[in-house]
This record gives C-alpha cells, structure tokens and sequence, in this order.
C-alpha cells in the first residue's frame, strides 16, 4: 500500500473522467439500454423491475429509451423468455394503477429481445439503434450495456461492443457489469486491464448491489446531514468498535461449484463488508455530492488499513458443506473441503481517527439468524452518580449508545436507521425516511426498540433500481472504480494465501451453532472464544502445535542455546530483553540496546511494543547495529522497520533514538562525510566502554551478521568500531558495527528464525573461528554473554 | 513530578528503615501502647476495640502487654471517662464466651488511664514504664503511641516523647497519627519535616484507614494469587475503565467547621481514593509481602499520574450545605460556601500499561446510596455469532466482565469481591474469604449477582483492628510514608488550587439528585452530562463566557487580526495551520512547518494532537523557530514541550523532526560546532527557497520574537539563517531563526496570549519598523502573509 505517487496519478485520471461524464449528462436525447442476460435469474428477478422503474422515474423528463433484452438464444425462443421474465412486473405501491398499466404497455413496447452472439449481431444493433433513433427524429444522448452474463463470457462481449456498438462521439457508453471480479488481486488486475482495452475508465460501472441497499446507500447522506453531532464522537476516542455482520440462514446448497471456488471471504467480505467499512471509515468529503471526492477519500481510506495476517481472521464451515460438495461436484467419499463458509475478520484502521478501533467483519451461512448490520458501538464516557435504579432509559448516558444502519431482515424485517435516544436526535430526509412505531417487546442490540430513534424508508426500494437509477444519473461513486477493486484486493489477498491450507471450524447450522463460532480478538488477533471441542479431521491437524513442546535450553557454539516454536522464541526473547533493560536502568540509569533490521526483528519488535508494559523505554536508549546507505525514511531502511514496528508504539524520547547518519549532506554513505566515524564517536560519549547493554545480532544463509559479510576488508577486526561495508546484495552500500565492537557487549543474542537457515546453522554449530568465511563466527564477545535464539525451523529444519 | 534521583534517594532512606523495623520484630518482649486521646470519639468507637482485639492476637504469643490510656484530663475524672469507652468491649463471634470474659478481665487489668500534659508527665510515664519491665522482670521490645488527637496538639506530644519517653535504643518506638495530614503540598510538607525532626520515618505510621478494609487490603493480595488470569488483562488493552466510588448518604451537618475548611477532595479523594487508584495501578511486585517493595512501587505509580487539569474535576455542593455552615460557623446571612460536597475526577495514567485508561474517582455527601467500591471494568474484546436471545450468562463473553473490590454497605451490605463467571475463576484464600450466598432479585452493576463469582470475608473486622494488627507487625505498606504523602499532595494540590474559586454545582441530596450529577468525560475534560438548569449565585457567574464571544476578526500592524478566547483562539490557529498543512500536501507532498517554544503554543500542541484527525503528520516536517542551549532532554528545553505535548500523540516521522544542534559533540552551542550552520544548512537542503510554509511566532513582554531579542547584534539582519543569540532571561544561550529567514516564510502567524502581553501589544501596534528596539516589529514576510492571533487578554487587557 505504498506508491503514494501511483495513487495520485490514478486518482488525477478519474477525477478527469468524471467530468465528462457530468457535462454528458446534462444533454437530453434517446437512451438505448441493453440487458445481457436478459432471460436470466438476475435479470428475471431484479433488473428487469429496475429498468421498468427508472423508466417510470425518468421518461417523462425528456429522454427516450428503448429496452432490448440480450441473450444468445435465438430469437423466438429468446422472445418467449423474455416476455415470461416482463409478465411479473409489479407496479409500485404510490402509482395509481390504471396509470401504471398505461406505463407499463409503453415500456412493454419499448422492449425488445434480440440475440446477440456474433459480432453481426452487434453491428447490427448498432445499426438498428442509429436507424430508430434517426426516423423518431431524435439524437443519441448513450447507451448501456448491462453485463448479466458470466465473467468468462465478458471479454467476447466487450470487444464486440467496443468494435461494432459504440454510440457516436458525441453520446456516451455505459458498461455494467457484476461480480465476482476476479479471485484474488492478480486475476482482478488481468480481467481489470482486459476490460480497460475496450473501455475507459468512466464507461464500468461495477456493481456491488450492497451499495445500493438503502441503509447502506444512507450511511455517507447520514455521517452528512449529522455532521455536527458526529463531528466529535466519529473518532478512536469515542468509538468502541465497529461491527459489519452478513448472517445467512441458508447454505450453499445447489451453488456448490460456485461456492467451493470462492467461499466466504470472497463472496461477502471482500465486496459487500469491505465497501460499507469504507464508507463508515472515510474522511467524509466537504461535499458527498461529488463522486470523485466521495471515491477519492474511499481510496485513502483502503490506504490506511493495516495489513491482515493469518492471526486477523477465523473460519468455519457448516457441516453439511463437505457433503454437498461431493455431491454436487462429483468428488471422491473422503473429499474434505477446507472452504470457509463462516468468517470474522478483524480489521484496524492506522490513522489518528481510528487507531486502536476494532473494526469486526463478519459473514456465514447456515447461521441462526438472516440479517445485515453495521453496528457503531459507542464508548461509555460517562459515570451515572445515581444508583442503577434511577437511571432514565431516555437520557442516561450510562445505557448503550449506537448507531446501527439495519440492512435488512432480522427482527426487524425491513431496513432502518436506529440511533440510541441517550446519544443524539438524529436529521434525516423526512420524505424518504420515517419513523418507525415501537414494537413492545422488541429487544435490539441490547435494549429495547424504544431506545432508539429508529427510522425505516418510506418505500422499501430494491438495490438494483437504486442502482440502475444511479447509472443512469451517473453517480459513480455508488460503484467499484478499478482503483477501489484493486485496493481491496491489495488488502484481501495476502489474508487468502495464508488461509489457503487452514481448516475451518466445522459447526452443526443453526441455532445450534451455540457458542460454537464466537469469537474474540486480543493484540491484533481473533481467536475462537471456546477451544474446538473435537478435531472431526484429525489427519490434517495432527502436525504438532506449538503447545505440544516446550522451549529447550541447550548449547550451541559453547553457548547457551534457545530453541522454540517461533511465537514462543520471539516471547523469551522479549522478555530476556527486557530482564536485561531493567536490570541495567536498576544499576546504571540506562540500558543501550542495538538492533538489527531485516525481518525477524519485527515480531520481536511488535511482541516488545505491545506485551511490554513495565519496559523502561523511557531511558532505554536504541542504536543500530547496520543499515542499508538509504535515506532512513526509504521503505529499505532498517531504521524505517524500527520506526513502523517499535518507534510508534512505545515512548522512547527523541534523543535517545540514534539512527546511523548514512545520509548526511545530502549523500548516502560518503566516505568524507565521516558517518561512520561519527557513530563511533557519539557510541563512545554516550555508551560507557562503548559496552552496549544487549546487542540483538542475525544470521544470514552465507553466515553474515550486522552487515559484516565474508571476506569483507572491514569490520572483521582492528580498531574501528563501526564501518562502511559492501553487501552482496542490494542495496549494495552498508554500515555496520565492528566485530570489535560487537563483542564488547555485555550481552549478544543471535536470533536465527526459518527453515532457509537450517544449512548455515548446521555449518556453522561446526566451524571454528572463522569470521572471514562466517563473519558470525567470529561473535565471541570478550566478556560478555553470548546466547543463540532459533526456532525449530531454523535448528530442526 | 520529575527529579528522579531524589524520588530514589528516598526510597533507599526508606529501605533501610524497614530492614531495622523487621529485625526489631522478631524479638519478643514488653510492648506498651499509649493511647493519646483515650477518650475521643475514635477511641471509644474502633481503638479500644481494636487494642483488645489486638490484645487477643498476640497475647498468647510470647509478648507481655501494657495499655495506657491517655489525655488531657484529670486522673480521675479521665479514668471514669474510659472506663466509660471500655465498657462496650465486644467480644469476636468465634471465641468462647467464658473465654473471652476471661481475657478481657486481663485486657482491663492491663490497661489504664494516665494523664499526659506536662514534660513530666511524659518523663513519669518512661520511668513508670521501666519499672514495670524492671519488676515483671521483663525486658523491654517496644513502644507504641497512638496519636488519636487533633493535628494542632501533634507537636507538643512529638516533643515530649521524643525528649522524655523514647524506649531505650534497643527497643522500638512506633508513632501513630490520624489524617488530615495537612491542607495542601506545603502544609503537609511543614507538618512532615516538623514531625521528621522528632522521629525516624520507620518509627511513623500514618493511619489512612481505607488500607485496613478488608475489600481494600485484598486487592495486592488478589492481583498477585490471580496473577495467571490477571497477567493479559490488568492493562490497557483491556480494561475499559476503573471507577473508584465513595459515596454518602449522610451529609456534613454538625460537622461544618471541619468540612468546609476540608472539603470533598481533601476529605477523601486526596487520601482514601487515590490509596486505592495507587493500589490498582501500581506494577505487582514479585514479593506483595515485601513492605519495601509494595512501597516503591506505590511511589512509582504516583510518578506515572498525569497532571490534574482544572477541567479534569466537576463539583457539587447540595443544597443544605451553605445554610448549615451559616448556622455553624455563624457566618452572615448572604454568605455562600464554595466548598465542594461532591466531586468526579478523571485521572490518566501515563505509562504503556494504564495509557488512555479512564480512572474515575467520585466522592460525595447528602447523595442517594450510602456504597464504596473499586470496579474494574473490562473491554467488550468479543464478537457473539448467535443472536442474542441464545447468550449464556456464564460463559457469553459479549455480556459485561467486570471485577468489583466491593468496601461495604449499598445493596449488599458487606465487603464482597466480584468477578463476572465469564471473566475467570478467582482464587482467594479460603480460611479468610467466603462465597456469598445468591440473592434472587439483586442486581448489582447491570447483572444479577449470580453472574458474579461472589465472595465475602469468612469474619468482617473493623479497619482499625487490621491496622493496629499491622502496626504491631511493622507491616509498613498499609501506611502512608511521607514520600507517599507528600506524592499525593503533589498531584492534588494543583487541582486544589486551580478550584478554589470554583461554584460547585448545587444539588437538592438524596434520590432527587436524579442525573442532575451524573458526569462523562472527553479528551481528559470532564463535563457535568446535563447542562446546569438555574443559576443559583448570579454574581458569582456572571463573567462572560467564551460561547458570548464570536472570533473576531480585525487588523493589527496592517495585518489581519484573529481575536478571541484562549479556547476560541487555540482552535482557530489549530484550523489554519491543519488547512496550511492540507493545502501545502496536497501542492507539493509535504508541509514545513517552525514551531517556537514556550507555554501558549502547548495549548496549540494538545489541541493538534487530540482534534486533527486528518491532519497530514506523515508528510509534515517540523522545525524550531527557538532552542536553548540546553540537552534537548532537559525540561527547559523548547524540544522537549514539543516532544511531551505534541510528538508522543502523533505519528511524525523521525526524520521529519528537525531538532536545533544545541548539543553537538556534548558540548552546548560552541561556535565551534557550528550548530547554527548545520541547521541553515539542513533548512537550505530540505526546505524549498527556505521558505518555510508556516512559522509560528510568540511576542515577549519586551517585543521578542523568537530568541531575538532587543539590540542582538546577530539575527536581525544579514545573510544568516540561524544565528546563536544572548537572552537576558536564562538559560542565557539561545539559538534562533533569523528575521530575514522568517520573513522567507509563506505563513508566518503570531500568537500572542494573557494579560501580561496588554502593555507590549498596545506599544507594538503604534511603532513603525524598529527590529533593534522590538525585535517583532521586523516580522514583515517579504511575499508570504503575516496573522495576529491575540486572545482578549492580550489585545483588550
């Protein structure tokens, strides 16, 4: 999520297309729409009833439409179809019906079936929609074309049309199409750059029909139109957490082939909940009105979520799944899926607005209850003086507060907004929204629904007319920009590689599910809230876990040796350096310590950030023992690793942090402008002896450490204390502490972590001292204590 | 808070005087206690009662005792009067009748009245009591004197023991004394070193009797038997909040001559409240039962108190209480007390472990329950798949975890000590604690108790009994030391002062207080939760607030002019700069922005680093307009406001923090080390034309800006960026920004603030171009725009 630059440029291009399409849209003339997929279930179901509804809403403000109905289907049979998917429009509720009727025979008219397969086909309809719109005496104002198809079926389509059915210049394409998008970032980015070879980046418009479901669709208007109630409590400082829960009844039975390919992170979490924490998260726009700041703010907001680990999430899957599966696929007896259909992911937000606020995402199937929620759980920061007896449901602000935007179903059986009435009165547009009338009894998220302001629209509207209608008008930011799908990929994918192999929970479905799929989140990691009470595949969890061993104590090199699973070496690790720091601020005030950069660091660096709290960081000075010759602020430097994993979570003050100065005056690593000697000289002021307290050494696969590499000219032995060296690899310029140095230390731990290790640790557990082949060879402190850190891995191979 | 090395020579001081205590312990022999105030209504209520039951403890157990009952009074008519007090003696539930009747006839025997007023008196005593050891031929171990009188009569009584009635060296003397121990840091100071010139601190116990109850003697206990369960949760990343509750039904009629010299926050939040925060704060030690080790840590928890705020507190008064200290102290019809009856106070911890963890501590009289009690509530860290309606109480981690030190009386009646059933299991010690007993219907903070583990002292005992048993067992660490004292008088005594003209709000008592009291709390303010109805004392009042104020907007020197509040004001410059800062990103990916030190930007810095959510800090560089040439750690240091207010709330990168080299090669501001070129330097290379986006100004009182000040030979003009300069204030060495430099800078805002700047800004606005006489008048930005920012003070005097 770095590349800020790339970032601008994209957002620089949409913010032009956007325009555009604003000026396109103030000209009037005939609109042609063309529904791919005409006769299928989505159209049958939902978009046809669209169509008919935008054409109610907008044929009388002067554009004309037709409606032609694509499939491959001849067409005859197309026709019949099609007619069968139209007889089932229903008219809404607030028309007169007679009047419907007459509508409803005028768009009947205006939709026609038509096959299109070759790429005749499409010249033909060009030429079809050129030659009716030229008899009616009307121009051309655009035309779009609804992707109701599959995706492998969209680049055939997309080149035809881009070939043969483009409008004219002067009128404008709109492309639609629907999910899923891709699998995981780099099939996205391929379909995502097929697509942009046919069209511009203005002409798609993805749906993700959870953007147009009325509460979700009301989240941005709302933080908007209550701005000045929010503005103070829309924050890490009164927000508790975030919940974005999509609970299914159902399983996914029938759909199975569909599902074993994507599973519930790709099916719910990815799109629909990624896209409304979004919207919850983002920097609301000055003006939401404007699409490209709405889209721009949403993209700023992919940029500061924290990366997932494996740790961020659990999984589930329903019972019956593995069984549907064989079935519906035809897999062999003891075919065992490990596709999750039950998810909770754990997302945090780092920026000064939502750090430290859990945000829950949460989706399953076969779960007790059908129902969509985002729930914004408020702080407590109020102390109700009186006893609980006397507390007033209405005011006191010791009861919950929240703000829940009810997408549907549940209890409450229809869409609403509901705002605790201890919080704030909230201002909603009164001709779309009403209140809703108490229901006695019914208990919400805690309290009962007379806690709430709770408003539910005037008239329940379906996603895709919503949808349709925004396509129409050109309010992009109600779709999926490239951008915006390629973010969340970037966020989602790394999460599905490390799942790949992990076997779900199995539960029973239901109600019975019991407390089987709570869960609950501790630093940064979701973990079931009650152990698996029986292992149903025990063939593929029977590799031991890191509770089965205990750390060992052992020898290595004549030294004391550590070995553990990589979580429990890291935590003694960590707590060995912090006996050592307080020990050493106990006796002397301060503790010094000198680090290494590269990768295995950074666990040890989270582990001390957040499970340290006795940690004398305050006088507890931090040197480094290499860095790479760039600036300290490049994504490279060891420095930057520090500042990201540690720096930002403990308070070490300012002046006792010492960078090396490999960028002075501008240069990197220039020998005349002494960096090295000037690290030498400020570790030999400050530092007594220049004895460091602990030095926290690696190892590399060449037998390396610091950046002291085999044969190096430098820093292998004489007087200097630190040196400029050369690294095999890029970048190829270093500084490092000596060896010398090194070995005045007081303590030395070498952590050496990973199976890519296992050779030079079995090398090197041989060889004497031979720091011009093994540079770690030759750490043999001179009084000080050694003391090797490896994990199994690494030992054990 | 600082001065860290005599915070550590006191607790060596305080070390070895426990050592000797706890060697002096483990002989036995002759203990004489005299009881100063043998008659008062403490004695009569808890001493005597706690001597017998002292007395039944220990003297089966090698020690012989003798009790001397002590006042003012005549012999005789003082002997009748206790004879009086001893009377009631009760006797434990769980010894035989006949039994105690027995060692209560002894325990009389032993005890005796005496009157103790002269220096003869006291010398009668000594040789009395020596004596009596001589005859009983016994020898003698110790001596205890219970201080039960009024603070005034301590002197005279320290004098006379410590001349004529010390035991002979190799016995122990112990002095007891009874709360208040002062009025604030100065009176406790004096009375402490009056007292230290009498006694050793080992030979001092100061009574805070909450350290005797039982729920409150538990706590260390607890923490350290649960410590397995406790290790993950007792921190920030966990608890929610810890409320520290006292409140009375009764209120202070009878006692107003005390109280209204006292008030709420003297009467129990100085003592019994913050003994108790310091107990849930303090790091465990290994050792709870070493009396040093609970000591220092105790100390080490006051250290981390952030400092109390004026708005850190609300106040009360009910409404009886003026006419009660009317009629009491005879004060005129019309006057009105200001002392508070009820306070809240939110305390912040600032260390890793309580960072950001609201303490709420609240006090008061004439309120609606009569309860105490310490609750730690934890974060909701779970997510519950089931609908609510199938949550098991027991185990459901979504329902409230919540532990309770219960201290007594409310709806349970007696000390007791919760732990929600889905929080753990505690352990407690069985001989001593037992659990409580359901009671259907009772609820107790949200849930029925039997959601609670619930346990309840196996015997109730008074806390005086626990502490007179305590002081005979040297146990030190249920006693305030002097350090402890003076510690907390340090952190109250800024609060004391800044309320002292303060109107607490008035409040009818009892269940009429209804939410008229109830508080919540916003980045470390606390605010009354309902706005104030009526204005009971107008006068009082009747100062303009800021909300009568709009930010005015004007010119100063022909430049524009922003005046307002302090708070207004703040507000409005945090605005501009975060707009400054946007633009600047958003234009060129970075913003430059030199900040000077001194205390009007810290209102600033907390501002920007707690409301400026979008503020861009990762892209900001920020740089010292002004530095004294001292360590950047010292707390003279402009660096380190910085550091302390602003850069440990926000995320700057290092390397855009741009620090004056005030301190190069250990030396201060050399000339030599060319410090001042080294910053014009990193300013030439880093900021483009050296053209900073925004600097900010102050004005001193004698028209300084910057560290220019009047008739510097350096800096006012020329080539030179940054140039060292002479204050006349000390630290004399100064390094500064140039005039021609600032005036470089696009923005360049002055910020002028308080009563003391009236005289200079009336005298500014009217000199033309003068920088040699004030320096500020040659702030005039070559292209860039200049701003005012005057609070009314400053600009209306």
């Amino acid at each position: 999520m770095k590349h800020t630059s790339i970032w601008k440029m994209l957002l620089a291009a949409m913010c032009l297309a956007l325009l555009g399409c604003l000026q396109a849209q103030e000209l009037k003339g005939h609109v042609s729409i063309i529904l791919l997929g005409a006769t299928g279930d989505l159209a049958k179901k939902y978009l046809w009833q669209g169509l008919f509804q935008l054409y109610l809403d907008e044929a009388g403000k002067g554009h004309s439409f037709s409606f032609h109905g694509a499939a491959l289907t001849a067409p005859q049979q197309g026709q019949k179809l099609m007619d069968k998917a139209l007889e089932s429009l229903s008219c809404p509720k607030d028309l007169v019906p007679s009047r419907c009727d007459e509508l409803k025979g005028q768009f009947l008219q205006l939709s026609q079936y038509r096959q299109l397969k070759t790429v005749e086909d499409y010249q033909t309809l060009n030429k079809d929609i050129e030659t009716q719109v030229q008899q009616d005496g009307l121009w051309e104002a655009g035309r779009i074309f609804y992707f109701s198809v599959p995706p492998f079926a969209y680049a055939d389509i997309a080149r035809n049309i881009n070939s043969s059915c483009r409008p004219h210049p002067g009128a404008w394409l709109r492309v639609v199409f629907e999910k899923p998008f891709g699998h995981d970032h780099l099939s996205a980015q391929q379909l995502a750059s097929e697509l942009g070879s046919f069209f511009q980046e203005e002409e798609m418009y993805r749906v993700d029909h959870y953007l147009g479901k009325q509460a979700v669709a009301q989240i941005l208007p709302f933080r908007d139109q209550n701005r000045k109630a929010l503005d103070g409590l829309w924050n890490r400082h009164h927000v508790e957490r975030v919940e974005i829960i999509l609970k299914e009844t159902i399983d996914a039975e029938g759909r199975a082939s569909f599902y074993e390919e994507y599973g519930v992170i790709r099916d719910t979490l990815q799109n629909h909940l990624t896209e409304i924490l979004t919207l919850v998260a983002m920097e609301l726009p000055l003006n939401i009105s404007s699409s490209a700041a709405v889209l721009q703010h949403k993209l700023q907001a992919f940029q500061a979520l924290r990366g997932l680990q494996k740790s961020s999430a659990i999984l589930g899957q329903y019972q019956a799944y593995s069984g549907q599966v064989r079935r519906e696929l035809q897999k062999p007896d003891g075919f065992q899926s490990l596709t999750p259909t039950f998810a909770g992911v754990l997302v945090h937000i780092d920026n000064l607005r939502w750090e430290g606020v859990p945000f829950i995402l949460m989706s399953g199937k076969a779960l007790d209850e059908r129902v969509g929620y985002v729930r914004i759980v408020f702080k407590n920061r109020a102390y109700c003086t009186q006893s609980e007896r006397h507390w007033v449901p209405e005011q006191s602000r010791c009861l919950p507060q929240q703000i829940i935007f009810y997408i549907g179903h549940g209890e409450l059986g229809h869409p609403a907004i509901l705002v605790s009435r201890n919080l704030f009165k909230p201002s909603l547009p009164t001709q779309s929204w009403e209140e809703v009338q108490d229901q006695p009894g019914l208990h919400l998220f805690g309290r009962p629904l007379s806690d709430y302001y709770a408003y539910r629209p005037v008239r329940e509207q379906d996603a895709y007319s919503t949808l349709l209608s925004h396509i129409f008008h050109c309010r992009k930011e109600s779709f999926i920009t490239t951008e915006n799908l390629l973010a969340s990929w970037v966020f989602w994918t790394p999460l599905l590689d490390s799942l790949a192999f992990e076997v779900p929970r199995p539960y029973p479905g239901g109600a019975e599910n019991g407390q089987l799929l709570d869960f609950e989140f501790s630093g940064g990691q979701l973990t079931f809230s009650q152990q698996q009470l029986e292992v149903l595949i025990p063939d593929l969890v029977s590799v031991p876990k890191p509770s089965d061993f205990q750390v060992l104590g052992a020898q290595y090199r004549q030294s004391p040796l550590i070995t553990a699973w990589p979580e429990e070496l890291i935590s003694k690790l960590a707590s060995d350096i912090e006996a050592a720091a307080v020990q050493a601020v106990r006796l002397f005030g301060k503790f010094h310590l000198a680090l290494s950069g590269g990768s295995s660091p950074i666990a040890l660096f989270q582990q001390l950030a957040t499970g340290h709290y006795s940690f004398p960081w305050a006088h507890t000075h931090l040197w480094l023992v290499d860095e790479r010759c760039v600036p300290l602020s490049d994504p490279d430097s060891n420095f930057q690793g520090l500042q990201a994993h540690l720096l930002q979570h403990v308070r070490v003050p300012y002046y006792n942090i010492h960078p090396m100065p490999v960028h002075l005056h501008q240069r990197l690593c220039a020998e005349e402008d002494q960096g090295a000697q000037t690290y030498a000289s400020e570790i030999s002021a400050l530092v007594a002896n220049s004895s460091f307290d602990l030095v926290l050494l690696g190892m590399g696969t060449d037998g390396h450490t610091a950046s002291l590499f085999p044969q190096s000219p430098t820093g292998l032995d004489g007087d200097q204390l630190v040196v400029l060296t050369e690294s095999p690899f890029r970048p190829h310029q270093r500084m490092s502490l000596s060896l010398p140095l090194i070995n005045r230390a007081k303590k030395v731990a070498v952590l050496v972590m990973g199976r890519t290790k296992r050779e030079i640790t079995t090398l090197v557990s041989r060889v004497g001292h031979e720091p011009k082949k093994w540079p770690i060879s030759g750490v043999v402190p001179l009084s000080g204590q050694l003391i090797w850190y490896m994990d199994y891995e690494a030992f054990l191979g």
